[in-house]
């Protein structure tokens, strides 16, 4: 073998349990929802805006973020998929934002959530990441209308959905990222003209450049809080 | 004929314009609306305690209050009825009440009304009525649960049918009374357990003799105020 | 004045007369209802195509036809715009095609017509146009989704409201155009792959060229029929 | 120790052996759905009508029938609970019979199951089954509305939702028991008037004596087919 070639591996086999040992250390952050966290891994998304600012605050390497979001999905679609999505990748970090579907779908295709089968699947989506001492951390769904007058049609349904997660964070003892109480705080500044999209949103429901910045803040806050 | 017959002949006689003068002199009003209109017009409905207290005040002569709810209305079946149940009728005063169930049947059966069509019945509603110089007052929608933190699943849609009104009763220069904001307050006072039901409604929407004694107050109030 | 505009002046006087009898002699109908109706007069519209199939017959003169659809409309909304949409122009005869939006906005938007009130609103359209001695020709909605072995989601609900028109043409004995029943016979035959859309619909509703031509047909042979 | 106490002693010991055997022998059977196989272990529910013809044929001690039906139930319900109320009772067959709420609550409450959701569920609970090596026999579901013209308003649904069982039962090869269609047949000729209800349903779904003893020989002879 040649000397350079020799040189070389010695410092391959030096450096890989550093590699390795860099890969180990870093935690890992499974985000587990809908269409909003599916375009949160584009180059725009909020997951990606997170990656970003960890970058400036040169901690990047100590996170790996991943998006596990299908659009459309409600809590018993990620009840169905957490093996496959979620356990099977070992995650230390599990965001939990779900809950816009289960309301929205209610007059969009009759195909809603009922509140009780609301929390059943989600306090089954719980039990299974305890079990596997994943530090879960449950978020109230954003919005559907930015209407900061209390006017958007399933405000009084998000409001209702928001509490039961609340309570479900009393009850097992878990992190609350309370985004509807974000959201509203944030439009009650930003959106004086209570128009119905277009602050944070660009239909309602989907997240503007401003939305995803916002929200990339408010999860990396959470995170970080521990 | 008998002197008494002559005698008493002559007092009808005498009495009968007096009489019809004052049936021309009493108001007549009209309530329009839904199932809790229906129920206004029992033993313990709001318009049998809007009579009691006219009684109360020795003013009942000077009203006729005649109820026209039927279960189940929504803003477009006031429409079709309108010639039959409130114009042959003749009245100067119409109070318009409907709207829960044009939000609430949107999940209970599918077939709730879409709010830019609950706007057009409505002013066409109004144009007919005005058309005959009658005084329209017009009513925002109730309550469909008690709750005051804004949680309860309609919440958000009867905000945003109860701001259609308000418009309608600015742009059509008409009398307001805004029994959402009424029922709010009170609620905000009266219900500190946050309950969905059992103080002015038995089962989220129709009244209890509480709910009942509030609205007569309310209506009443409205009736008087010009 | 000129020897030759005195001329035309006799020519013109003589034909007018003539221009006015065969205006009077025109058969004005009219095509009341959604957006099937409302596309109806684009270029390769039914009732465009109607317009054309008459002109092969050389019988255009005799025929003025005149669409009244508006997309999204009910029957409710039918009543509502009866006047100046329909009785305002005089027609002497009227096609109502209406009921595909009553049934499918059920769990579209939660904004679908109960059957009850569908066939009330119905009964309030055939009345008045009765009262001003309208031939009207009711039809049987066409089709949401164009499998033949009665899987389509809202087959069941569209035969029950076809049931209702049928009841509806017999109570009041008016013609009936049974299109519900013309689409299932001739899907039977040109659908065997049993697809859900692309042989007389484009999207499951609205009608591909296909589509309108079969239309026309029926539209048609409804009108000759008397 | 008494004599008597020792023969007793070995008369136990001698037939416990025996009592394991005939335990073991019986096929453990389990009906997995809704309200009407809630209601299928009552006095004169459909399973305990099974027992009943079982025990006619001298064959009851063959047979361990257990319902494991809860009211309101869908697929996804039948899905989070299956390791309690399925797999940890150890049965031989199970017999799914589910989605009559998935459609039905679609207009009724704005909360059923969409087509694609309704698949993956009932996959879900297959795999799961076969992986213990359960017998499973999988049902389409019965009626909402007994006319037998299709024009009970979700026909087309359900229609739509038994093709996709009975196209389940093909792709994984599984024994179906097609209810569905075995209610159309009978209705068929016993309901001649084409009633919506009252033949084989007390109220459109919950069926009647006549339909818990017709659905309890169709049960029996698809368990007993193979």
């Amino acid at each position: 073998m040649h000397v350079f070639a020799r040189k070389f591996l010695r410092i391959v086999i030096c450096i890989l349990p550093l590699v390795a040992m860099r890969q180990d250390n870093r935690l890992r952050v499974i985000f587990f929802g809908d269409s909003i966290t599916q375009a949160g891994v584009s180059p725009t998304g909020y997951i990606t805006k997170m990656n970003e600012i960890l970058k400036l605050k040169g901690q990047d390497s100590n996170y790996e973020l991943i998006g596990a979001g299908i659009s459309g999905d409600k809590v018993y679609d990620l009840f169905l998929r957490l093996e496959a999505d979620v356990l099977s990748k070992k995650p230390h970090v599990v965001f939990v934002y779900v809950g816009i579907n289960d309301v929205w779908h209610k007059t969009l295709s009759g195909t809603g959530t009922d509140p009780d089968k609301y929390v059943k699947f989600y306090e089954g989506l719980i039990k299974r990441m305890k079990a596997e001492n994943i530090r879960v951390i449950i978020c109230t769904p954003t919005v559907i209308g930015e209407r900061t007058d209390a006017s958007n049609p399933q405000d009084g349904d998000l409001n209702q959905y928001s509490k039961l997660i609340r309570d479900i964070a009393t009850r097992h003892n878990l992190q609350l990222c309370d985004l509807r109480k974000s959201f509203h705080d944030y439009l009650t500044h930003k959106n004086p003209e209570n128009k119905e999209k277009g602050v944070l949103t660009s239909d309602r429901v989907h997240l503007t450049d401003e939305g995803n910045r916002f929200l990339a803040e408010q999860m990396l806050e959470a995170l970080l809080q521990k």
